[in-house]
Parts: C-alpha cells; structure tokens; sequence
C-alpha cells in the first residue's frame, strides 16, 4: 500500500515536512523511495534573456546542485533501509510527477505544499501541488505548513 | 505523526477504499481514529419538498443507518487495536470536516476521492474532496479509485 514512495521534492521547507512523512512509512511497509526533481523549464526561457550564460550551462549547473541535495537525502533514507531511486528531470513540474508516476508505478505519492491554497499564481509549489492532487492516479499525501 | 486520524466516510466505495489505507498506518504508530459520518443538510431542504415524512424524521433515519454502519467500521477499527470515536455530524460536508479537523486536533486525514476531479458538480465526493485538501490544516490522504 505504500511500498513505493514517489517523493517529488524542490528543497523547499514544505518538501523537508513530507519527507518527514516519507520515513515514517517504514514501519508501514515502505521499502523504496522514487526521489524526484524536476527543473522547471517553464522559467528557464525567461532566465535566458537576462543570463550571461546559455542555457544549457544554467541547466547543467541546476543538475549539479540537485544532484548534491538528492545524494543527502538518499543518504538519510538508506539509513534507514530504504531502497532509492534519484530521477531528476526537465520540463513542467506537475506533468513530469505524473509522467514519473506512471513510468515508476509507484504505490503513492507524498509532496509538500504551502499552507492554504490561494489563487495567487505566484504559490508555485502550492499550484503545483493540488494540480498533483487532481491528476494523479495513486493516493496521495499532501503535507502542509 | 499519523497517531490520529480523522476518516471521514460517506459509505462509498471510494471511502472503503481509503479505509484500508486507514488500517494499514496501525503499524506507523496510528492509534487512535474519529470516524466521522456528515449527513448533508444542503441537500435535505430539496428533499423535503416532495417526502412525505417531515425533515426532522428523514434525518433521523438517516442518522440511524449512519450509526449502523458506523458501528460495523468501529468493530473492525478496534479488532485491529485503534481507539475510535464515532462522529455523525449534519451540515455541510466539506466545513464539517474541517470543523472537526480542529475541535479533535487530529494529525491526518485520509479520504476517499472518485477518479480525476472533473469540473462537473454532481462529483459530489469529488468536489468535497479536494475542497477539503485545499482548506485543511493538517496532512491529507487522498485516495483515487
């Protein structure tokens, strides 16, 4: 019911509160943790106008940082017996959980979100997040502020 | 972390379904859950122009079944070790969850949810669903067919 996690995360504070919840699940059964960012290419467009270097190079440096986040909490959940898959994609975020969702067929989907939703467009987490809710096909846990 | 839960249930498939997801969490330190039926007051003024009983009867009645079946939930929750409270709440669905979200200060909520949210307002279910994940406080468990 809930073997195989998918934990979407952006490193934010409301992503460290559902991981939280991700290692709570051990004892529930849990035994693998599908660990995914995705990099936004929505703003990168944007991005590129402004920055010095091309995109590309903006890419790979968002990768490298990722990655280095990714290697820490894989670290923490394999302590704790969890196996671990690192998956960092591009594109736009709640198309690559869904895409991700289907292509792990993960048993369920934990992701953090900004306190109460508003419509204020600038809560990307928190859109992304209930857009998640909507669409996806497996439970889903989301954890709030 | 999932030590109460709050399991609202309209009987339905959907919410036998996000039952077992309730079960499974015992082993992850769950020990206690309010099980909460809310009879949909919204619908009952409608319904009262053409039953022939008086609002006040059909309610009871209603309120009857609820505990029926209620009973037979709270007998399997506690054959599994949960403490349970029974709450049969009449109003709206959605803001008496949340009330009761607050007033038992439980630690998740897990709901049953019919397929991908249409936009259709007859997904009853549905829309109390996600209405709850958007308004809630606490962690939500949203369960899909």
């Amino acid at each position: 019911m809930f073997k195989k996690i998918l934990y979407p995360t952006d490193f934010s504070v409301e992503a460290a509160r559902a991981l939280a919840y991700v290692k709570n699940l051990k004892n529930a059964g849990s035994e693998e943790v599908v660990l995914l960012h995705v990099i936004d290419r929505r703003g990168l467009s944007d991005l590129s106008r402004f920055a010095t270097k091309d995109v590309a190079g903006i890419l790979g440096e968002m990768e490298l940082k990722a990655k280095k986040e990714m290697d820490e909490i894989e670290r923490e959940l394999k302590e704790l017996g969890f196996k671990v898959r690192i998956r960092i994609e591009k594109g736009d975020p709640c198309r690559e959980m869904l895409r991700i969702e289907e292509e792990e067929n993960v048993s369920v989907i934990i992701i953090g979100a900004r306190g109460k939703a508003s419509s204020l467009p600038k809560m990307l987490l928190g859109s992304v997040s209930y857009n998640l809710v909507r669409k996806a096909n497996k439970p889903v846990l989301i954890v709030k502020k």
